[in-house]
């Protein structure tokens, strides 16, 4: 169903961080890291319409991120592929993420009125080690 | 004489990963985290010839690298510039990055006859956080 080395599924499901790479309007490349969630098929991350990497996506929508294990550095994932942009209108994902990292239900940083994005990564390709 | 941010610069004496961008074959970003030292000037990252990330600077010579301060995976800093290839003939800074990481100062992982070469990334921009 997706290209995820089975050595390496246990990354998705923990609180690391997902530095994501995607290329600015010079064609440069830019990377930060960020929270990440995973559904099974796709690794999902948040994103106001703001953000540079929304701008960077909307296009050339293909990233790649790279995700070191937590408990061991030395180990990690990259996924590349195509992304899908989608709304977040409820803010249930970022508010799933909060729950994930902080154990609070709900992200209580952006102001009233955010919106929020959900961008879907689509595995193609993958690199571990 | 750089662009790193005061607030940021002690993650460059830090034992941090660099997750860095580069730019594939297809113009698809890349990603990936590797040991990194800094001279005061540059953030020097170590490779072999023949690994993807060369070959993609040697047709792309920009980079991004993103680091979180081990201490505090909330703080990181992110470099974006140019990059220049040097030889590293005698291998003293692969055992550099050997000494910091792992306080054994040689590399020991290179097959006999190994060439290592050194990336030096020019900052030219920072985003922090």
């Amino acid at each position: 169903m997706t290209v995820i080395p089975e050595s390496h599924r246990d990354i998705l499901e923990k609180k690391g961080f997902a530095h994501v790479a995607t290329i600015g309007p010079g064609g440069e490349p830019q990377s930060h890291p960020v929270w990440y969630g995973w559904d099974g098929e796709a690794l999902l991350i948040s994103a106001t319409p703001a953000k540079q990497r929304i701008q960077n996506l909307r296009r050339f929508p293909r990233i790649a991120v790279s995700i070191q294990d937590p408990d061991d550095p030395y180990r990690y994932l990259e996924i590349r592929g195509p992304v899908e942009i989608e709304p977040d209108p409820r803010h249930a994902f970022i508010d799933s993420l909060a729950k994930k990292y902080s154990g609070v239900g709900r992200y209580e940083y952006d102001p009233p009125g955010t919106e929020r994005l959900i961008v879907r990564i689509i595995p193609e390709h993958t690199t571990s080690q």
